[in-house]
């Protein structure tokens, strides 16, 4: 198989792809560790070829007047590539994923169930066009066991095809089968993608909020994603005003098109007044407009909406109501409020003290991150390589069959080792 | 709120639930396990009320002549009923699957990280005829914080009414919120529940797997069950054969309508003259019928497929083509090779020299179990209360900002506690 050089139809490069991906399963920690580094010191040597293509793309953006933003996060120079190889040399140092133990149980004394952590399988991902998220997406899908189809933005595309060109030949003369990554070029295949429900196990794309809904409503396959990030700061009766205002600042500008920027700051009414100036005014200063109602609106801007409430309670319900169950924050010295805030708010993420811009994967000190889960099944929160592994239950007998233990000749011990 | 007097239409009800969910979500261990022991005695105080309405729905259905099976499903006598409530109290006595740390982490000195499990919210079940099914679902939605959604087998409608009045009264006032638990019991109901994936986190069918497949093509609500159950059981060219012929027949007829039934045997070619004529007298004596072809036919019945393979890794190929991902095994006194089977057969379960039938939640220990699941995100195999839990995380922190360490003033340290 030679994914480059014989493009192949969707569903028959998924079909390859969860073939190889079997193979993959049985790889070794050494081997996949082997191949990431193998594929670090690739990446490095080929720096000039990378730069040349990347400037390619940088020029075609350029010319196709594309805005500023976009040409800024396609920009992939040597010194970015050193970062992301520095990333990637942090995968590689990473606990592997798989492997390890989450129960080790006697059933009978003859008789030992263990639980233990496996690949998935196969992972499309869909990013958006920041070259060195191929990388770190194809580290991560490596480092975890699991066969990856990547489809990256199309202003990135000599970028990514040189990046990929180089991780799909290391990895494969590094003994890895050849369907461990593939990479899709077109629109048109991501539909196609969508439709492989029976090689692909989970799609995770990246990307704009309605992008991702339409993701989620056109496939079969599994989605991990988060379709909206309105993310709350609520500042309680008791709370230090050296730690609400600049939090509340740095949740709002830090980035403001993260989705764990902060959308609605909440205030109790015995705080208002005394916080509500300090707080306009240190937004003003920033550049943010403020808004009266437009509860659950994701700005990704420098606008921000405000609202008094009469109670923590009253905050909870708003938070739960128009919220998007991502990050959500609470002010206060008061720590009964706080345990409240954290068990009764239902969210990914719940905060005291600090900003909501640290809901992210490298924050949180997983290495990297595929993506930010706002479902509730499987993976939530920014998702690292213990998102990217499911287990499997082993259990080893000895000639062990039910209806000894149906017909009461033995009993289970249940004991865990 | 009365569910039980004033029906409301489900999209209401499961609103509702949604609502009591948070509220319970807050509930403590001690809440909870106070609210189950209470129950397990006043179903037992109602032991008289629950077998006479028992009686007219075991009546109803032999006047319905409904078949046999269905109606000893349906048989829930003070037996029944008092070795279901041993099982209530065995689900008190589990550890708490809630609040339990996952990771604790400090990010810097003043901003520590903790990766905590909490409920999912509100789960919707749906089961077949068996009474005690209801009382153990709501008991292992009740340890996990959960809300439920009941929609049982309408053949044991008297008997899951009662079984709900008595379970949801007197977790009322037992201090839960109403909506802890609603039972819906027509099948019009269903449809309308599958439209509520805004109050409803997850659905668990149980039943047919045309059923099954039915939920999860007409829902947007996460879906975790079991689709098919084809099961193998393979014997390498090493083998025992006092383990090959007992695991063989107990596999297959230990119970013959379950999803761990074994389907396929698969035999390497240099067993199968001395073991083929052994294991299909066996075979014949319990009068299973023996087919060539047809792998992948899930036959719940006195039916197997039996194929003779040239290899271990054949075997395996076999059961990753035409098998369901549910529960295989390898019968070998050959650990090489019990190994390659372990990592190379992408299943839930995988066995070595016993019983497929051991795939299920009380033969795990786990108590109890909601289902089993074929799918790989979130749970797999056989779900007990671990499977009912997601999880938050939570962040303190002193005033800490993203900008500081964006802009260097901070480093994270990344220090497990």
């Amino acid at each position: 198989m030679n994914n480059i050089d014989t493009p192949a139809g969707v569903s028959e490069i998924a079909r390859l792809a969860k073939r190889d991906s079997l193979v993959l399963m049985s790889a070794s920690e050494a081997q996949r560790n082997e191949a990431l580094s193998k594929i670090a010191d690739a990446l490095w040597d080929a720096r000039a070829d990378i730069a040349a293509e990347n400037a390619a793309d940088v020029g075609a953006a350029e010319a196709d007047g594309l805005p500023e933003p976009i040409r800024k996060r396609l920009l992939f120079d040597e010194k970015k590539l050193k970062d992301t190889l520095d990333g990637v040399r942090g995968v590689i140092a990473l606990r592997d994923p798989i492997g390890r133990v989450l129960l080790k149980r006697a059933l009978d004394k003859d008789l030992v169930l263990t639980q233990v952590t496996c690949p998935i399988g196969v992972i499309g991902v869909i990013f958006e066009s920041r070259p060195d998220a191929l990388v770190q997406i194809a580290s991560l899908c490596l480092k975890s066991g699991n066969a990856a189809i990547l489809k990256g933005g199309s202003e990135a595309a000599r970028t990514n095809r040189i990046l990929y060109d180089i991780i799909q030949k290391t990895g494969e003369a590094a003994g890895l089968p050849a369907g461990f990554l593939t990479l899709l070029e077109t629109r048109d295949e991501i539909a196609e993608m969508l439709a492989c429900h029976e090689s692909i196990d989970l799609v995770i794309p990246r990307g704009s909020n309605a992008f991702v809904r339409y993701i989620m409503d056109h496939s079969e396959i599994p989605v991990m994603g988060h379709s909206d990030g309105v993310c709350h700061v609520y500042v309680d009766k008791a709370y230090d005003p050296a730690v609400a205002v600049p939090v509340i600042l740095d949740s709002k500008t830090q980035y403001v098109a993260a989705c764990n920027a902060v959308e609605t700051v909440l205030v109790h009414e015995d705080a208002a007044e005394a916080l509500l100036p300090q707080v306009k005014e240190a937004l003003a200063a920033k550049g943010v407009k403020i808004r009266e109602g437009a509860y659950g609106t994701e700005y990704l801007d420098l606008i921000v909406s405000l609202r008094t409430v009469a109670s923590l309670e009253d905050a909870i319900e708003h938070i739960n109501t128009y919220g998007s169950h991502h990050t959500d924050a609470i002010i206060t010295t008061d720590d009964a409020a706080a345990a409240r805030f954290f068990a009764g708010v239902d969210s990914a993420g719940v905060y005291r003290n600090c900003s909501t811009r640290f809901a992210d994967g490298f924050r949180y000190g997983f290495g990297a991150e595929v993506g930010i889960s706002t479902g509730k099944l499987h993976a939530r929160g920014p998702v690292g390589l213990d998102g990217l592994v499911t287990y499997k239950y082993e259990l080893v007998g000895h000639g062990n069959i039910v209806a000894d233990y149906a017909e009461g000749r033995r009993q289970f011990c249940f004991e865990d080792l």
